[in-house]
């Protein structure tokens, strides 16, 4: 993917894509016509994950995830020079700049744009770093929000699918009123690290629809909740829109503003190359997954599985992490939907379910574990070994939206071998694909065909086949598999910088061009289907039973846990 | 256990226990004052367990299990010399024989007690054959035995807890009627291997009670079913009764006769030493666990558990294996439940979810894994995490005698460790021991307190420690543990005797002078059972959800799963 043709590169364009991880941060600079990636370079983030104690300062609580903006920048100075230099391409060949974030990550910062946490005076304060998307300590603030959003019927919730999530811009801002008041009253802007990093490279603050939409309760043509609603929350919060946020949120591809002269020092790029408004992550996959049409739902599998889809119309679906007008592309409807573990869950079984005769299997073979069980477990037949499992390791997040749900294996004999329970597992995580297909299509959000990117399909062809056959539909891979969101951030860049720079005036323009998917393709398989269509009756039998109240004997004992682990 | 005091051993009496194991026999011989074993002997079965191919013969159906008598008889000719000479005691202080064997193991013979399968024209045909009690094969017929009971309303049905069971005499012996009429027809008499051990050793055909009360439908005082019925099972059967079984059966304890000739001269025993009539292992090891008497609950232990109790009154409990007036002592009702899977459960997670960190910590501290995995869920509290099974590994015996059923484990996360799955699965037998001994309760058949013996309890602190607390029951072990079965038939051996030989008079008797309990019992803890309480709700909820017709996944995988193993 990464062929240097030096040559003929001189006429050509090209567009830098900065994908910043939960790790690190990846350039690519990508050929603007036909989206190939030329070069592609990784920065990581020196303070990576902060988890248990702040940079030369105290202990952080359970369930906190801080970063440093300082390397969010590092990434961009350090990897876009070293990108062009590689890649032997001129500033003058780079049309634009995209970018794309986890999300919600979001920083206090003063009016300039400086971090909280760069103030000596507050940089052993934790509320004055950016919390990343993983911090989880901000639970009894969602919930909050989530009583005095149905007490009032706000919207939101709604388009939420009932809930507004603990990971989300909202809840880590009340979580620093509640927590830290002094701190709040010094936030100017209360900002997503995708936006910030724009402001960065642009001098102007301009912000996302997609993650204001997706995570932040903004609706297009009606702006956010009333202020009531945010002093119901806090009275400190009562004026937050208008101050902290801005009314104003700009469209996916829309041009932010030019490079300053210092970033353009920094980078070696011209001044005033295009920069895209920000983008997220997930979002951004879409079209560089070749998908920016209704009909056909992207997978982004990793550690997690995201699930992003296309509609003409807003529907309330059940359980999903929202609906936001222009969310993904512009003029349609953007939904969003997840399953809180996947690949988490086959590397759970890595480490705590392999038995020895597969270890022993793997050292007589010279080959890793993993190979002998996904040849085992492919070999087997649909429904032949008698179990059926929920997925439900960390919880459910679409459709139920249920932290406290936990896994579940039903049918063992003495004769159920280690490969017949891995693929139990695969398969349960494809009916819980499945079941939010369903979700999406009850309501009339239709759902033709997958396409899967992310690093989970990758040589999983076990896995691939098995969601085909499940799900009764085919599947492509995206291609690139593995940096589709750092081409999307690429093909948004190119929109900012339009046709007549040499990119493209709108998304579907540069998705015909610069995406594409692999040859390969995961057809469903009649018989497989109908058998796996028994088997997710039964899933559906026990997912209600376990996940809608019938029995909340996981909740029960997740509470005695909670007593008595500790004895 | 088996120290020589020679020296004091000539005016000292003995007795013999011959117990007939699945794979070979032991011959022990028992101090009749103190029940102090003084030698123990094993003769491995040359034949074993036949389960693929006759000797010379055909190969077998699944399911099926056959045994040769030719063993049996080797384990009195090669054991019972070995044993007398390693202990030091001369045929005069041998004052008595007993036996026990696994049950229902029948076989079909001629009038003079040769066996079908000695005769040249039968030796390749399987129905000649001891059906021994694992031979599964017969389940059709125990269909249409349970088919026509129920129709009929014979009392059989309910004593048997609502089910007879295809391992029983008279669904092998309707499995000869159906699939081999013409060996049916050469049968004169069809009598359990417990019964025809005692027949060759005195002569005399003296059956017992238990056996025919536990596996063969006889009630005392009462006698058989009609011959109506045993027609309507199959017309050839309609004469069984008085021809292939007769009507007569002696008591537990009784003297079968004198060893004859022969015998005396194979073993070295005196002529005429008398020899109790047969005895079942899991009903003889009841005394020899010092229990006589209504309230301690026995559990012989290993890779299922049998529940033995004593009751004063009748009773029709769900799922009871059998209750049977004198069936395990004299003038008492003895009852029989069972679970299924015990030892079995964990030898299946040591083969197959044992994973790598254990085999390391194992061989770093140069031990057995299983120390490993028991050190560290012993380490847990109860309630700690998170779990809670079902323990069907291979069905449900007691309470809800069901086949079909199998395993399930609820309440997994990213954090679920093996040893945490280890302990979930010790919990969940001990769940299934207290729905038995609730069953007894809820029909005032009264569990005080818990006695085990059998392979598993032997150094499993952990495992009769959850036992303690999920029952909330002392629990005694039995001494010898392991050869309790032994003991009991050297017992009934001594009683046989009688009291002027230098044996006892009663069963009563010999239990107080020849039975004891290891001085180590196990209490429950309060605070452990408490929290038991709990989780035993959640198991009961589970148990009734999959076990009573709420959700017949099982069943309907365990189909699945039939029509697609092969593919």
């Amino acid at each position: 993917m990464m062929a240097r043709r030096q040559s003929s590169q001189a006429k050509e364009k090209f567009v830098l894509g900065i994908d910043f991880g939960t790790e690190s941060g990846r350039v690519v600079v990508v050929r603007s016509r036909y989206g190939e990636i030329v070069e592609s370079v990784v920065v990581a983030y020196p303070d990576s994950v902060i988890d248990e104690r702040l940079p030369g300062g105290p202990r952080l609580e359970p369930d906190w995830a801080l970063q440093n903006p300082k390397d969010y920048l590092l990434v961009v100075e350090k990897g876009v020079p070293k990108a062009l230099k590689a890649a032997g391409v001129k500033a003058e060949s780079i049309i634009g700049v995209g970018t794309d974030f986890t999300a919600s990550s979001p920083m206090p910062v003063k009016s300039d744009g400086t971090p909280l946490c760069y103030l000596p005076r507050l940089r052993k304060q934790p509320h004055a770093w950016v919390k990343l998307w993983k911090h989880h300590a901000a639970q009894p603030e969602a919930n909050r929000i989530n009583e005095i959003g149905r007490e009032r019927d706000e919207e939101f919730i709604r388009l939420y699918g009932g809930k507004y999530s603990s990971e989300w811009l909202f809840s880590k801002l009340l979580q620093i009123a509640n927590e830290a008041p002094k701190v709040y009253q010094e936030i100017d802007r209360f900002i997503e690290a995708s936006d910030w990093i724009v402001w960065q490279l642009t001098g102007r603050e301009r912000r996302t629809t997609c993650a204001a939409g997706f995570k932040a309760m903004w609706v297009k043509g009606k702006g956010f909740p009333s202020p009531e609603f945010f002093r119901a929350l806090h009275p400190l919060m009562e004026d937050v829109i208008g101050t902290k946020l801005p009314e104003d949120y700009y469209p996916l591809g829309s041009s932010a503003g030019g490079l300053t002269p210092e970033w353009a020092r920094k980078t070696g790029l011209k001044e005033g190359t295009p920069v895209a408004v920000g983008n997220v992550d997930a979002h951004v996959a879409v079209p560089a997954c070749t998908v920016v049409e209704p009909g056909s739902l992207v997978m982004i599998m990793g550690t997690s599985t995201c699930h992003m889809l296309i509609g003409r119309e807003k529907q309330m679906v059940e359980g999903m992490c929202g609906v936001v007008a222009d969310g993904i592309v512009p003029g349609l409807w953007g939904f969003e939907a997840g399953q809180s573990a996947v690949g988490d869950i086959f590397a759970w079984f890595f480490e705590h379910g392999v038995p020895d005769y597969i270890h022993r299997e793997a050292r007589k073979e010279k080959g890793p574990f993993a190979s002998v069980l996904e040849k085992r477990a492919a070999a087997l037949k649909p429904g032949g070994s008698g179990l059926v499992a929920l997925d439900w390791w960390n919880g459910n997040r679409s459709v139920l939206v249920d932290v406290d749900l936990n896994g579940v294996l039903v049918g063992m004999t003495l004769a159920t071998r280690a490969e017949e329970i891995y693929r139990a597992l695969i398969e349960a995580t494809a009916f819980g694909t499945r079941t939010i297909i369903e979700a999406f299509d009850s309501k009339g959000v239709e759902v033709k065909r997958l396409v899967a990117c992310g690093g989970l399909p990758e040589k999983n062809h076990l896995l691939m086949q098995v969601y085909a056959d499940v799900t009764g539909r085919e599947i492509n891979l995206a291609d690139p598999l593995q940096t589709c969101s750092a081409l999307g951030a690429a093909m948004h860049g190119a929109v900012a910088a339009g046709k007549s720079a040499g990119g493209y005036d709108t998304i579907y323009d540069a998705a015909q061009h610069m995406a594409k998917v692999q040859k390969l393709a995961y057809k469903p398989r009649r018989e497989a289907h109908e058998i796996y269509n028994q088997l997710f009756k039964e899933y559906q039998t026990l997912h209600d039973y376990f996940g809608r109240g019938s029995n909340d004997v996981m909740k029960r004992l997740r509470a005695l846990q909670r007593r008595h682990r500790a004895g």
